[in-house]
C-alpha cells in the first residue's frame, strides 16, 4: 500500500484511518480547508477547536488552537506540503510555516511528537472514500499516537465533519 | 526580504548566499537536478560526493553520500518540497523521503542539524542570479552552520558548479 505517491506505508511507523462517507469529496475538501468549517468538527467533543488559521499553499500555515473541557489551550502549528483540490492534502508539524524545521516538541502540547498527515479523497458513488495516513519518524511516536486514541479520535472528528457539512 | 513565497527571512535563524554567475538558469538547474552533474560539484574539494540519488518531485528523495579526504563517508538524506524548473528548488532534511519526520540528527554526520534550503534562480543578462536561503529551526543551528563555513562552502561549490557546466 502506498500512503502517497512518495510514501511507502510502514505498519511499524504509520497509522491509517479509512472510511466511506456519504458526502462527496468536494464537501470533505471544503471542511478541511475552510476555517469556519474546520472549527466545527476538527476536535472530538467535548474538546473544541477555538482558533484556526489556514494558508492553503505549499509552505503555508496550518495553525489551530484546541481547548480541553477544562479550558486549557493547546496551540498546534504546521505547514502544508501538497494541495490537490478535492483529492489530496498533505501537511506536517515537523516543519513550521515557511518550511522552517520545527523545534523539538515538548510534552506540554497535544502534539508532543512529529508527524505528517496525508489525506486522500476519492469519489465513491455519491459519497467519498476518505483515507488518512499519519506518518511518524519512529515506532515510539506511532505507538504513542495510537494509544492516545488515534482511531477513535479521527472517527469522531469525521462523524462531526459529515454532520456539520450536511447541516449547513 | 522573502526567502520564498511563504518564508519570512530571519537573520537570527537563516543564512543567505547570493551571487551572479555567467551561466543561464537552465544550466544551474540541470547541475542541481541531475545526479551525474551534482556528483561533480556539490561538495567543495578535497571532499567528494560519491553517491547521489534524486527523485525530483515533492516528497521525493534527495540523497547524497559525501566523503572526506581521509575516506570517511557521510550519508545525507532529505526530501524535496517544491520544484519549479529553472526557478526554484526547495528541500529539507527535517523530513525523510515520503515526508517522514526525520530522526534527531546525531553529531556523526555532516548535517548534524536540521535545515530547509530554498534555491532561487533568476535570469540576469546572459547569466543567472543565484540565491540560496538556508532556514534553521533555532539560532544555535544557524550559528553552527555559519561557523562550519557556510559562505565559503557554498561559494566553492558554486564555483565548481559553474566550471563543471562550462567544461561539459
Amino acid at each position: 500500500m502506498m500512503a502517497s505517491d512518495t510514501t511507502q506505508f510502514d505498519p511499524m511507523l504509520d497509522l491509517v484511518f479509512e472510511r466511506i462517507v456519504d458526502i462527496p469529496p468536494s464537501l470533505v475538501w471544503a471542511a478541511w480547508t475552510t476555517p469556519e468549517h474546520l472549527l466545527k468538527w476538527f476536535t472530538p467533543a467535548p474538546w473544541q477547536t477555538i482558533e484556526c488559521e489556514l494558508d492553503l499553499r505549499p509552505g503555508g500555515m496550518f495553525r489551530t488552537v484546541m481547548q480541553s473541557p477544562e479550558g486549557e489551550k493547546f496551540p498546534n502549528s504546521g505547514c502544508y506540503l501538497e494541495i490537490v483540490p478535492n483529492k489530496k492534502l498533505v501537511w506536517t508539524n515537523a516543519l513550521e510555516p515557511g518550511y522552517r524545521p520545527a523545534m523539538p516538541k515538548g510534552g506540554e502540547t497535544c502534539e508532543s511528537f512529529l508527524f505528517t498527515a496525508v489525506i486522500t479523497l476519492e469519489a465513491h458513488g455519491d459519497g467519498c472514500k476518505y483515507s488518512a495516513c499519519v506518518i511518524h519518524g519512529n515506532p515510539e511516536d506511532c505507538k504513542k499516537h495510537k494509544e492516545m486514541g488515534f482511531e477513535e479520535g479521527w472517527g469522531k472528528a469525521l462523524d462531526q465533519l459529515v454532520a456539520h457539512m450536511k447541516a449547513r
